[in-house]
C-alpha cells in the first residue's frame, strides 16, 4: 500500500519535503495558495529527479502520484505524515493546525520545518497537541540526510518513534531532541556566525567571497564529516580531550569573537565534555580517528576536483601546471617509443574492501592515459568544444599484479591503429618495473552532435597518422587481440 | 635547484608543514627542543604520505630531505620560508624571531602558524619586521588548503606576493588579509561556535554527539563546497541577496543565539552584502548555483558512502535495508535465467566531460554486478573475513550505447563457468531494453593471506556450481570469447 504525505506549503522547503517522500515512492499532496506554487515545487522536484536517485547504490522505489489542492482539508485526505513548511509567523502556523485538525487523521504525524520556534509554542493552542513535533531539514532537503526532530512531553514515546523510522525511510538523519530551545540546535550555530560575519563585513575586516573561502578552504572541509568535538578530539591527541579543552580555556577570555558572554569553564562542564566524548569517539584511538578523517578529505577533495570547485580546484591549478606528462606530440621526447600517459600516485579512495586498487580504477587510470594521449594528438579540451571526440567501444583489461594506495604507477601506451575513424591503443600500467596490467582499447571518433562515427579534422588526423606509424616499427604487444578463455 | 625551508617548532602543526614543503620536493630543517619532535614528525609525515600523494592526478616532485637540527641558527641556513609554530606566547614568538634574524637570510619569509597574534604583534620587537607575517593553516596542514596570510604595510609587496606564489607552489590556497583583527577570520567563527557548543552542553540542550550530528548531517556538507553567503544566495532565489537579507534581518534581534551584539543591519550594510555577493558569485545565476552545488553534494555524499562514515553511513544502512536485489541463491527467483546483479540511477558524479557516463564506470558497474553475483553464491562480507575472495584476472567490455546521469540501469549476469578456482561471468548492461554494454569477467579465488590462487570453500563453491549448471542450459552470450579488432 502506499503511503501518502500532505505538504502544506509550498516554496523551496516544502518543494524539498515532496521530493523526499514523492521519490521515496509516497504520494504526495499539496496545498499552498500561491499560484506558483506548482511552478516552484516543479522546479524542486526537477533538481531532486536529477541528483536524489543515484545517491544511492540500489534503485528507489517508482515515484508516487504528486497532486496539488485548493483545500487544506482536501490535501490532508488520508495522509499519515503532513509536514508544515508555512512562513515563520507564529500565529499563522497555529491558525494552519486549527484547520488541519478538523480534517486529518488524529494519529497522522504534524511535522513543522520551523527554523525558530519551540514545539511547545505550536501545541499552545492545538486541539491535539500531542500530534505537532519539530522536524526542521536543511537546504536541499532532498541531499541533506539533517531533520531536526524536536519533541515535547506532550508527544509520548509512539508518535515520535514513528516520526523517526519514517524519517529514515525516506533516507533522511533524525536527530532527536527532547529539550527545546530557541533555533534548536544547528541553526544556532549558523546565527552565531552569521552574526559575527555582519560584524566583519561592517568592519571592513572581509568581504563576502573571503569568509566563503576561510570556510571551504578550511574547517567546511573537516564539517562534512567530522563536527566540532571530534575534530577537536583528534586535535588534543594522546593527551586527550580534557586536556585539550583545559588548554584552550584562557581563549574564552580573548576577544576572539563578539560572542562575549560564556559559560565559567567549571570542573563539571570539562567532565561532562570529556565523558560525552569518549562515549561518542572513545571506539577508536587518535590514529584511526586520523586515519578515517584523512580517508574523508582525500576523498571529499579529488570529489571537488573531478567537479572542478573550490578546493578541488585548488588541487586542478596545480596539476595543470605540472609538466611531467606531455600535452603535444612536440613534447614527446621519443616518438619511436610508446608514450608516458599517466604517472601518478594511487589516491586512497581507489581501493576497496581487498586492500587493494580497485578494478574500476584500473580503467580509470587506463582512460585517462587515452584522455592524454587524445590531448598529445590533438584532441584537447579546445577540440571537442568544437563538436569531435573519441569514444571508447571496447575495452580489454588483464589484471597482472595488485597496487595499494599511495604507491607510483605509470601507464605507457603505444598505438596499434591510428587511421580514418579508429584509434587502436595498449597501455602498460607499472609500478616501477613490476607490470601491473595492460590495457587494450578500440576507439572511435564520433560527431558529439549525432553522436556518430565521424572523420577526425586535420589536426587531430595528422599527429595520430605520425604516431601510429612511428609505433608501428614496435613490435606487436604480447597479449594484443587476445580474448578472456582462449589460450 | 631545491628549495630549503626551516621549520621552528614540530608537533601537529609544524609536522604538517614539514610536510607540505618535504612532498612538494623541498628540503626541510627543522629545530624543536622537544627530544620527542622526531618522532612526532614522523608520524605526521606517515600520514601524509598515505593521503597527499593521491590527491594529485600527477606525480608530485621526489620527496626533499629532511633533517633535524640543536641549533635554530643551524636550521635556517639556507631557508627562504621559515614557519614558526612555536606555543602561542607573545614573549616566546618574539624572542624566536630575535634569535632567527640573527642568523636568516633578510629575504626570507618568516610565517607564524599563530591562530590569535596579529602581525602587527609579532612584528613588534623585531630586527626586520617587514620579514614576519601570519601564515595559520589548518589541521591536517598537510590536506586542507587554507593558510590565512595576514600582512601589515610593513610588509610591503614583494614579500607576501612571494609568500603567495610559494603557498600555491606547496599546493596551499592563502587568503591574503591586509585588515588584521584578533583571531582572523576563520578562528573567530570556530570561536563563536565553541561558545555557543558550551552553553548548549552546560544547560543539557545537546551532548557532543549530538552537536556533532548537527553539524556534518546538515550545513557542514554546504560548506565543504560553498560558504556561508553562497549558500543564502541560493536561498534568496531570484529575489536576490538583498531580498534575503532583509527577510532575515528580524532574526538578528531574536534569541538565536548567545551571541546578542549584534551590527546595525543599515542600508549601508545590507548593500555592501548585496554587492560582494554579486561580484562573487553573479558570474552564475541562482539556477546554476543549485545545480553546481547539487553536483558537489551528490558528489560529496557518495564519497563518504564509499567510507561508510558519517552521512554517507545513513545511506548505506537505507541501501541494505533494500530487498530489490537478492542477496543469495535461495532468493533468486529463476536460477536458469541469468541474474540481475544492479539496479540503480546512474549517479551524477559518474558523467564525465562528454556528458554522458563515463567508461571506467561502466566496469564500477560491472565490479559491483560481480560483487553481488559473489555474494549471492555466498562469498560475502563474512567470507571474505575467512581469507577467501575472488580477484578479476580479466575483463572484457563492449560499449554499445550511452547513457545519462539519472537513468536507471539494470545488469543481468550469467555464469559461463563457475568451477575450481575459476568463476567466468558474463554481464549485459541494460536501459529498459536498451544494451547498454556487455562485460565479460575471467575471476580467481584466491587466499588473502597468500594472494594466490586457491580453491574456494564448499560454501561458496556449491551454490556457484549449482547456479553455472543451471546457466550452462543458456545459449553462449553474443559476443563471449571475442577479441578486440577481430571479426
Amino acid at each position: 500500500m502506499t503511503n501518502t504525505a500532505a505538504i502544506i506549503g509550498g516554496g523551496v522547503i516544502g518543494g524539498g519535503w515532496a521530493a523526499r517522500f514523492l521519490l521515496a515512492g509516497w504520494d504526495v499532496r499539496v496545498f499552498d495558495p500561491d499560484p506558483q506554487a506548482q511552478r516552484k515545487i516543479g522546479e524542486v522536484l526537477d533538481n531532486a529527479r536529477r541528483s536524489l536517485p543515484g545517491l544511492s547504490d540500489v534503485a528507489l522505489p517508482d515515484e508516487g502520484q504528486l497532486s496539488f489542492h485548493d483545500a487544506m482539508s482536501d490535501a490532508v485526505d488520508g495522509a499519515i505524515w503532513i509536514q508544515e513548511s508555512v512562513p515563520e509567523r507564529l500565529e499563522l502556523k497555529r491558525k494552519v493546525y486549527q484547520t488541519l485538525q478538523e480534517h486529518c487523521a488524529p494519529d497522522a504525524v504534524i511535522g513543522s520545518s520551523t527554523s525558530g520556534f519551540k514545539p511547545s509554542e505550536l501545541q499552545g493552542c492545538a486541539t491535539r497537541p500531542d500530534q505537532i513535533v519539530v522536524c526542521h531539514p536543511f537546504n536541499p532537503v532532498y541531499l541533506l540526510p539533517l531533520v531536526e526532530l524536536v519533541t515535547t512531553d506532550l508527544n509520548g514515546d509512539d508518535l515520535p518513534a514513528r516520526a523517526e523510522t519514517i524519517l529514515r525511510d525516506i533516507g533522511m538523519f533524525p536527530l532527536r531532541l527532547t529539550r527545546e530551545i530557541d533555533a534548536h540546535i544547528a541553526d544556532r550555530f549558523l546565527e552565531a556566525v552569521w552574526r559575527e560575519a555582519l560584524w566583519m563585513i561592517k568592519d571592513g575586516i572581509a568581504t563576502t567571497a573571503e569568509i566563503d573561502e576561510a570556510i571551504r578552504m578550511g574547517f567546511g572541509l573537516r564539517w562534512a564529516q567530522m563536527g566540532l568535538f571530534e575534530t577537536y578530539r583528534i586535535a588534543g591527541g594522546e593527551a586527550g580531550m580534557r586536556h585539550f579543552i583545559e588548554q584552550f580555556g584562557p581563549c574564552l577570555s580573548w576577544p576572539w569573537t563578539k560572542l562575549m558572554d560564556v559559560p565559567d569553564l567549571t570542573d563539571d562542564l570539562i567532565n561532562a565534555i570529556a565523558d560525552q566524548s569518549d562515549a561518542q569517539s572513545g571506539m577508536h584511538t587518535i590514529r584511526e580517528l586520523e586515519r578515517i578523517r584523512d580517508n574523508n578529505l582525500v576523498t571529499i577533495l579529488r570529489g571537488l576536483k573531478a567537479q572542478d570547485w573550490g578546493a578541488g580546484q585548488v588541487l586542478n591549478v596545480r596539476d595543470r601546471n605540472s609538466t611531467a606528462l606531455a600535452a603535444s606530440l612536440d613534447q614527446v621526447a621519443d616518438i619511436s617509443q610508446p608514450v608516458l600517459t599517466v604517472h601518478r600516485a594511487v589516491p586512497l579512495d581507489w581501493t576497496d574492501y581487498n586492500g587493494h586498487m580497485n578494478e574500476a580504477r584500473y580503467l580509470q587510470a587506463f582512460g585517462d592515459a587515452t584522455d592524454r594521449l587524445m590531448m598529445i594528438v590533438g584532441c584537447d579540451a579546445d577540440y571537442i568544444a568544437t563538436g569531435g571526440s573519441y569514444f571508447t567501444a571496447e575495452t580489454h583489461i588483464r589484471h597482472l599484479d595488485e597496487i595499494h594506495a599511495g604507491a607510483r604507477i605509470r601507464v605507457e601506451t603505444q598505438v596499434l591503429n591510428g587511421a580514418g575513424k579508429k584509434m587502436h591503443l595498449f597501455h602498460w600500467m607499472y609500478a616501477g618495473d613490476r607490470l601491473l596490467a595492460t590495457g587494450e582499447h578500440m576507439l572511435i571518433h564520433v560527431s558529439l552532435e549525432t553522436r556518430k562515427a565521424s572523420e577526425p579534422a586535420a589536426s587531430v588526423a595528422e599527429p595520430l597518422a605520425r604516431l601510429a606509424d612511428a609505433h608501428a616499427k614496435l613490435p606487436r604487444p604480447e597479449g594484443a587481440g587476445a580474448a578472456i578463455g582462449v589460450r
